[in-house]
């Protein structure tokens, strides 16, 4: 890989900085976990988006959370195609090898991706409609949850969009068969949330009243 | 969504904590992030090993870094055949909507996708090899890196192939156009990472070395 | 003690979260607790398990439940030889200092102490007979409890003993004369709970039944 | 065990609003937690006092410290002899068997046990001198602290013997050969903390200022 280059000098120094810490406080724990693997209580998936680390709203740990971040936060539909499926087999290695006992989908305010998906649904981006876009592509995993939002005032579709884009991603996940089965056997449970970049609002999703609701 | 619950108990006292320490200190901070939409500097490629945070190791704060993470941290070949690609979408933003200025590819030690892929790969493995297998089908991805350490002791061959993961991904980036593009052009570099869990050891992949060395 | 290191940074978070919400919320009541001192109603001993808080099964507040917490949850006999003995001085103090009006031995399913009881018990863990092993010799407690449940099928024998060590603890409450007194001159009363961490399910030993029948 | 009683009814009532409320919302963790065992990443040692749970303060949910309680949480110092060694066993447990990263010994203000020993020492409690006070036997521990604080002024000799309990307990600690083995190989670390319990404040050792500092 002759393209590889050395890393910015800005990151070296964190790294740095990190060693000589948060590292050298916690050289114990780190030991621990290269010794005793991981054993994440639960499993995240959330937005790539610089904005929202999950790490930082939970006040994780090293050792809590098995992370898998995505466009949008977005689980497909099961589809054992022999395919590279990334998000399934994270969400496949959490529930049947790590056992976790919670899978957390948090999706976001300001989500590009999901902004993306409704310009491609309303017919004003026809650039990802491409074969070739994989961002497109990415999101035609959100249709579904375009077509319940499509009768909404204007001013509402994107925030609406973006709580679909958890909900499709928590009823995909029951069409794998590892999920369902955990989740029916009282394993597994499935949490949605939704989280307001600037207010620091996080809602839950209540299948009660069919809508999120705040903390 | 009839299987969503609420949230446990202590996640919720967590976000409670953040919101009244972390977000109330940063309000400024998060109402720009929310209006101002995100300028990450570089794109991370990671696990989702529970372990290895790099927002802890770079010490990254909301707004810098656009972090993708899914199973060994591995990007598959450019291949626009209209599938679900996540990781190619999350390199596409990243790269073409973003336009970060790096993209940084960090494996680590004590790696369970590398071991099975090793597992797998050496005939030890049979059902990661079965069509049905996610974490199989998408540890294939890794398999040009296994036929170049199928040649070492025993003992070298895992963490070896831990460094080939950060490699193969790294070479395949190349084979997406506008990375490459980016690349040629100097408005893009790339890095490759290997983390030491316990020793807490950054590498980065040098090619005039062809090696990885600490940092 | 030079070898004292600073709280990791998890801790100081979470505790930065409770300071900034419970404590904020309640401080009319800490500011009592510390000026009026404790009256708690009831003693509760139980194992150091991780995964067995009385504090949460009980909902209890500051101020309720004098808490010992030891391996298995087990109360010596009567031994006033001088020595330190820590679960005896726990148990005197809260019923003639603090003269509680219960005392509550719980103990639970898939318990290390008892398993490892079991196991030297029956011959399987010579470690645990050797002089220098604290568990063993802590364990040692319980040996009049395995002779009683001995003769019971092998899938039977690990949930029997864990009951036994309530029952055992029970018994040895009695041989304290301060104990004795107590629950005689009806100041006192004696309770016998064990829990099924999986089930969520709590059971009490009522004598009339001689058995563990669930609340 | 004939004078076992039925649990007291406003017991009964907190153990079902538990099981219909958090048990029930967080099932498959308990489920998980029964099927997986424990594996906390801290021991802490405190005392009983019903005002100070550690879980309250660390916002500590079911699976993550493995918690001792004692009067005035002291650790006795290694002491081999055969005889019923509570603490001593926990601590074992805890670093051998379950490999903790982290012993947190946490004392705190208004603790009856301190006072105790203090009254003691300067001669004000002959009862406690008594072979037959367990009590007054196992604050012996801490005659030690006591020889430290005696030259202080009145007022302060009581908050410096709480703290001096956190640091006799922390030296008898590094005499156990296997929790020295796993500090100095650096798997294992330290922590003396103590709590205010009206301001809500905690202070941590720092072995540089060999003081007790706010967090």
């Amino acid at each position: 890989m002759d393209h590889a280059r050395p890393l910015p000098a800005y990151l070296i120094s964190r790294y740095n900085g990190w060693k000589a810490t948060t590292y050298t406080s916690n050289k114990a724990w780190y030991h621990r976990l290269a010794e005793s693997g991981q054993h994440p209580r639960a499993m995240v998936i959330s937005c790539c988006d610089s904005r929202v680390h999950v790490t930082s709203i939970f006040g994780a740990d090293e050792g809590e959370f098995f992370i898998h971040r995505n466009i949008a936060g977005l689980v497909p539909i099961y589809s054992p195609d022999g395919g590279n499926h990334g998000t399934s087999a994270a969400v496949e290695y959490a529930v049947t090898a790590l056992k976790v006992a919670h899978v957390v989908v948090m999706g976001h305010s300001n989500c590009g991706g999901v902004k993306g998906c409704l310009d491609m649904c309303a017919g004003d981006a026809p650039e990802l409609e491409k074969q070739s876009s994989f961002v497109g592509r990415w999101m035609d995993i959100l249709r579904p949850g375009y077509e319940r939002v499509q009768g909404l005032p204007a001013e509402q579709k994107t925030r609406a969009l973006e709580k679909q884009a958890v909900l499709v991603s928590l009823e995909n996940l029951m069409t794998f068969p590892f999920v369902r089965t955990a989740v029916e056997s009282e394993f597994l449970t499935l949490h949605g949330l939704w989280n307001d970049i600037g207010a620091g609002v996080l809602e839950q999703y209540d299948p009660a009243q069919k809508a999120f609701v705040a903390l």
